[in-house]
């Protein structure tokens, strides 16, 4: 531990003296490609506003869901650290104050990704020299504030000196996506939409009626019968590729893409709208949900945009958390996945469908070796997503090429994606994934299973060309 | 191998020779903390006694049922390791021929954690200086039968020699707690009682109406309504916290904790004791199990007993075996565990309660990183349990950390406990747990994701404090 | 990557410098021993008629589905690799054009199991020296092509030069057995049939009520009654105990084992008989299929043959590939495999007989640690299989033994089974089985954790020993 923080060249890479030279090479080469991040939800107005960041608690600290859970874990209320809607009691508003509590708990990120990430933003984005800690948090907070005052620090410069090349937001399918319009405009092919309809797939969710009424506002189409739904979506997908739009992005609590008779789900419609209140029983909503996911491979099928599936996921698990600060605030769980029988209908029906692909992501391990690698290892329209959210660590994503790879192979993948809202980690999320996948590579060319400029080729396929090939509108 | 059977000093730690040595520094660093035991099945008489131990199959044999359950698996009969009520036919009393089975079979063990403990009992507590084998067998245990004629080795001394600092035994719910009174005026705060209400929480098990007499009795208050049952538990609680105990432990086939409106919790404990010997249903069973999950959480969230879950086990998958040799000797099993559904109720209603902690655990490692890490790392409440069981060996054990460290890091967990009853097996149980985390320290430390001060101190944290962290009553 | 292809002799062996030397001598002692294949799905007309193979396509690609299912995945139709019955639109019918695409695939093949047999194939069985590419293809067909026309390279010929000791072929319930009979002649004990009644006992196939006349035509035992069907099964079985057969094997979606009352099992025979049309349910035909699993058993324990349960996996998971090309071509999918509750029916009541032994394999590697550990760690019946299919892999193979040796030791596992039906590629199976073995052994060794001369013994039991003792006949 010397005076001065620094961080060491060969993080990450394995420690063997054969295998580390090995990674070493192999990272080098991937290192600086630029980033394609594809999958993700920085919000569209940073770049089209280009605003400087207000302040390093409200760049670092109170939108990053991984770093106020552990924090909610020893012990923090939310709002002590700046999280919940105004007028939240207790709610913390001195951006020092917020950031010392995070700098407090900064042994509690030990062996977390949390921790990679944040000592590479703060190092090597901001120039801090110092470790986080209660003593030295004042110092770390005036070192981010300081840069985050300068103009090379607004979206767009990061954006450059990230070295991003195209990055995805994530947009409500009603979105005018008028701030796409004018990125298209002054950033052409830089920064692009990608159509969540999430909300308007699930009749029991309390908005949504009200997101019906959006979509129809949206997409001029009204919505008040199932054909008018269907094709207001069509409406708005076809906006989405206008607008640069290459995928779609599903969280569904279930993988389950049962189709139904038209005459069924029409029904459904129906009765989810009625006057009457009575809504979709907890099984009707699930298989209208499902049906509404077959609709979706089909239009995919149809327009080209890439189908992206993240399902289960239990939301707000805590429901009065949720009440108090807010959607998704509300401490997400996963739960056990299966997408053998679930995707079964997608795939029988645009598997092979050239002009339709699907990216699924599971944070349920469990699958990786048991269904989705065997799924992905033989049906050409599907790849496997990255690891995703909590997996999105070190270990976990060496144990995701671990266990798919053998049955996938490495040309089945997305490649890495980095589903990040915190846009200054996606540097370090990028680089700590090629570093990780440098360390996986290494150890087959330690191994003698794979030659070392197979590796390189492969490493430079996982950082870069695959994610423009998965994304890539078929 | 040498003539003179010796442990080596790194043995369970890194073979890389870049990690080996961070591992030693880690390992030297925590190998002499003093041991706290909180979660055990030793018998407390064997310390409110301490008599010598009978003989050297009575001592490591007969009661370990790793053991035996691998000499079973490759052909021996329960009877012939001296297991069974008196009477069993084909018991074997003669301790040495016991002693001759297990040696014989000494290559069984090899890759085991049994292996592990056995050699460092033998080699470091009782001196043998032969491996064990069917030649070595009566060798063998003239040494060990030699070492326990000392009054060096009876229970209490070897509390001092062990290092124990604190022991937790588990006693019912009706225990009277005579032998821990023993305990706490000769060996104060050093041996402490557990509350284990199973049997009551289960009305199907056939002793559920004497074991609810066993209640009444203990506690002064009829249970011949649900309330006195409710009552009388809130008792027998009182009573373990007097006694110094600081928690509960519970181990049901499922997590579920949903709790039931008190008038149907009501009607089933009703139904349950009603003379028609009717019974609950499989799902009335479960049902009520669940509710009085609640419950025991809902009177720790008052009496402050840190509350211990073990979910996730077929008990007796043998009927057979179990009604001829025995409860738990039937060959339990693990099945499929379920958290993120099964815990939602008690974390909903206790999980930011600074009264109440929950010490969770599971031998389905498929949920590490699914369920257990994400509830852990982010509600107060809740700490994830060390490796158990079937998972409590070197490889296991570091899947462990691997799979849960990233989502719910260190201050999350509830460190090392042993949970055994082979008393002379625990200075093992946790050297082999001190080993395999410094090993796995070390190799963050290797790959920079550490510095090796942070790992030391982690290391202590979990051989150690945070141990005595989860079981203060909160 | 030198100009003439070589493999390295350390393949497949770990790369840390400590351990790889330990390995290497561990690899060096068991390298030699001849192969026991007890679980295979070679021809058995191979070895019967001993043929030239017909040429490199059909020799190494079209009959092997780990490639062909990659190619698929990357853009390929299965016609173009020569996949389909005569007729199909697009087959593909020149075997060089058939190899050219496989050999400009090769790049997907990187880091999967495929990659290592076929290295391992065209270096060391057939010589070839480039490595496969689009611009290699001609010369590593004519390569293969010369040395297949050479009486060397004829199935009984490799039979020799491969050391297979002993080869099991897969054999329908109803086979006459007279390939068979030949070879007991003319190749004493080298050639064994396994008894595989899976169609027999899923009255739901299409193909059912005419497989049932297959058997009474092979038994002479009518079966259009329970009983006589039973009896005729019984009647095979002695067939192939005569015809020197040692096991069954039975592919069921779940490894249920539940028997049903004897009228209920008749009724649901005579109900799938019916002329009606009506079938089974769903429900009925996994029931009915449950229950024969355990006569199965029971006729095992009568009979001696091992029963081998090979669960899990969902067949045909697109039925228009399966209708278009044939069964077992659509893209077995595994699933969730359950095996605590599924077993206990046959184990009851036959886990501690001698004359019973059963082999369980999974793709499902969520229950090895969870469930047949502890199954196969206490039940002298059970044996737990090797690495299967997917599974069979360098990192997944190391991943089954770091799951399931810590509970259920090495003696409770089959030893390998390559279960293939590429004949060529056995050698290389079982090379790299034993290669990761070596490895993992050579952890061990390297952690302390095991003497090396108990893991050379080790690594013998597990690539010759235990396969005889698992498939001996009780």
């Amino acid at each position: 531990m010397t005076d001065t923080w620094t961080l060491h060249p060969d993080r990450a890479l394995p420690a063997d003296p054969t295998t580390r030279p090995i990674a070493r090479e192999i990272y080098a080469a991937v290192r600086d490609l630029p980033i394609v991040s594809m999958h993700g939800h920085v919000d569209v107005a940073a770049f089209a506003d280009d605003e400087p960041f207000p302040d390093p608690a409200q760049l670092l600290v109170v939108p990053d869901h991984y770093l106020t859970r552990m924090l909610v874990s020893q012990g923090a209320r939310l709002p002590e650290l700046g999280v919940g809607p105004a007028g939240t009691p207790g709610l913390e508003t001195d951006p020092r104050e917020i950031f010392r509590r995070f700098c407090a708990g900064w042994k509690h990120f030990r062996g977390t990704p949390t921790r990679y990430w944040l000592e590479h933003e703060l190092v090597e984005i901001f120039g801090v020299t110092v470790r986080p800690s209660a003593e030295t948090a004042d110092e770390v907070y005036d070192q981010v504030a300081a840069a985050i005052a300068d103009p090379a620090f607004r979206p767009r410069a990061l954006l450059d000196r990230f070295r991003i090349e195209t990055i995805a937001t994530t947009d409500p399918a009603w979105s005018p996506l008028d701030e796409h319009a004018k990125l298209a405009a002054e950033l052409p092919g830089r920064v692009l939409p990608t159509f969540r309809p999430d909300p308007l797939l699930h009749p029991a969710r309390a908005t949504w009626r009200d997101d019906l009424d959006r979509l129809a506002a949206a997409s001029g189409i009204a919505t008040d019968t199932y054909a008018g739904f269907l094709d207001a979506l069509r409406e708005r997908r076809a906006a989405f590729v206008a607008a640069g739009g290459l995928a779609t992005d599903h969280g569904h609590l279930a993988a389950d893409t049962t189709p139904l008779p038209d005459d069924v789900a029409q029904a459904l419609f129906d009765k989810a709208r009625g006057a009457d209140g009575a809504g979709l029983s907890t099984e009707e909503e699930a298989a209208f949900s499902a049906h509404m996911l077959f609709q979706m491979a089909a239009m995919s099928a149809q327009d080209g945009l890439v189908m992206q599936l993240h399902p289960g996921v239990l939301r707000d698990h805590d429901p009065a958390v949720a009440a108090a600060f807010g959607p998704d605030k509300g401490y997400d769980i996963p739960v056990a996945a299966e997408f053998a029988r679930g995707l079964r209908p997608v795939l029988e029906a645009f598997g092979h469908a050239e002009s339709f692909r699907l990216v699924a992501f599971t944070i349920d391990e469990d699958v990786y070796s048991r269904e989705l690698a065997p799924l992905a290892g033989v049906y050409p329209a599907l790849r496997l997503g990255a690891p995703w959210w909590f997996l999105d660590a070190p270990d976990a994503m060496r144990r995701f090429r671990e266990a798919a790879t053998e049955t996938a192979g490495f040309s089945n993948m997305s490649g890495f994606v980095d589903d990040t809202r915190a846009f200054c980690s996606i540097p370090a999320r990028h680089d700590l994934a090629r570093r990780v996948d440098a360390g996986y590579l290494a150890r087959l060319v330690a191994e003698h299973r794979l030659e070392l400029d197979e590796a390189v080729d492969t490493a430079a396929d996982l950082a870069y060309h695959l994610p423009k090939q998965a994304y890539a509108r078929p």
